[in-house]
């Protein structure tokens, strides 16, 4: 959810009732100290902070986040062991994202409070056993005791029901909020996802860090590349610094990164935060009602 | 399911309440025949066949289906115009297996009367989109009106429900019934199956067709000739003929072909079919139950 989930979608999912997190990653330490002001003050709910842990400044990053005493960070890409104890011991309730049972695990350890298991629909970087939620989340319940979100897939009410009964106990949705109107993406984004169908989103760049995104004349030239035996230092010249930027919040749509996941391809609308939880809501009540006209005769 | 469903598996199945499918794909014409005159008399209730119309002998196959009187056809891996109406002059219900959205929309037009819709983590022959269970079956839903059944990921009740509560009819089982008693597999393929853990699957020989197959020597060797830059016809060639067999059949799990889904990490025993059924619908009514327990407030 980098240059997509600012203050103002943060604070509109948490009005609406959900848990909005802020996306430290595409941010500078001082832009998320004033992210997080903002939201602060634009909501009294609870609201949280991803944080890869690759981040450069990661250190900056965790401070401002523990001085203006923000209560819920979700930690990706990266050891949920460097952070955790720490996080904890100020009071914060920590969120590990895993893409297979082995990263669940070693978060488990770690002494995370949840984590978060997102399957290879997902958009954005991704894991590279390619497990899909419909398999990853049955298989994570069974192997951690801890809360379980699931991600990945996840766009309406149905799709939120339908991964708590392989064992989720929460749902985190990203691709459906960049389709939002407060999510800081380019209008030209979220267009272009709201107007996507099956197969135009592809998993690639494996060799750096899968990532999944619309298949435009940037993703063309990735492809080129391996089909001509690219090194993984060319394909990292080829990604070069700020693509995502450039797609994402800039509205680049040839050359920029589009991450998305396979759910754009039902995803037909651009709305505001408070509708898209109002509508899942309605949507997973009525997907629970219809559970009871499900039998089944010999 | 070639090489795993004869007409001990299908009527095994039928017989507990399933609707067992003869898989078609490893029998010649005559042996299919034999197949379907046991299974008519291990079982009074009804079961199909699955045919993939790509087969060389698919005029003989679709012949000897409608002089034995088998009331219900599933087609695969070919244009659903070719046989539909054919078969649906004998009174035969139609039922065809898609991939993707555009594929449904195909087979509604040809007149099937209902479509599997089957993702990416789906064993054995798989689409180009790599969709996923969880994106399909809401995509195919809002696309046909015909009746959707699911596959893919699918091997315990609560997944049947998940992808109900998505919008599917109902569900076809593959991988969970390779791990049957009943299946045709060889011993030392099941025993595979049931150690499988994540990430022991992968979708590859994308030039030829999709396929997805657990990870052993036979698919290093493709991986390495990926690598080389192998055309297409290095791959067939690499491929050669009868690999399917030889490990799913006869047992040869270093150098066979050996398609299995990833669902496999969640399957860990080998059961009677009867067993699997029931076990599945326990798992879905306990499931069922369960959702009036999903509350959420705000």
């Amino acid at each position: 959810m980098i240059w997509a989930s600012g203050w103002r979608l943060a604070s509109a999912v948490s009005n609406a009732g959900g848990l909005g997190l802020i996306g430290a990653g595409s941010m500078y330490p001082e832009v998320l100290r004033e992210h997080i002001l903002k939201c602060q003050k634009a909501t009294k709910k609870p609201f949280g902070v991803n944080v890869p842990m690759l981040y450069p400044d990661i250190d900056a990053i965790i401070n401002i986040i523990i001085e203006l005493g923000v209560k819920i960070v979700f930690t990706s890409a990266g050891n949920p062991a460097s952070w955790t104890a720490h996080l904890k011991k100020h009071g914060i309730t920590v969120v590990h994202v895993v893409s297979s049972v082995k990263f669940a695990l070693k978060a488990a350890q770690a002494g995370v409070d949840a984590v978060v298991a997102e399957g290879f629909e997902a958009g954005g970087h991704n894991g590279r056993d390619e497990t899909t939620t419909l398999t990853l989340i049955p298989a994570v319940k069974e192997a951690v005791q801890i809360p379980l979100i699931a991600a990945g897939g996840i766009a309406s009410g149905n799709s939120m029901l339908a991964v708590m009964v392989l064992g989720a106990d929460g749902v985190q949705v990203g691709s459906r909020f960049v389709a939002s109107e407060e999510a800081s993406s380019h209008i030209l984004f979220k267009q272009k996802v709201v107007e996507a169908k099956e197969g135009d989103t592809q998993l690639t760049l494996k060799e750096l860090a899968p990532v999944r995104m619309l298949k435009n004349e940037f993703f063309e030239e990735v492809q080129n590349a391996y089909k001509q035996g690219a090194t993984t230092e060319e394909l990292k010249a080829l990604l070069g610094k700020a693509r995502a930027k450039r797609g994402m919040f800039e509205g680049d749509l040839i050359q920029g990164e589009l991450e998305i996941g396979q759910v754009a391809s039902i995803i037909h609308d651009i709305k505001p935060a408070a509708t898209i939880v109002a509508d899942m809501m309605i949507e997973f009540n009525l997907a629970k009602k219809a559970t009871s006209l499900y039998n089944f005769k010999k």
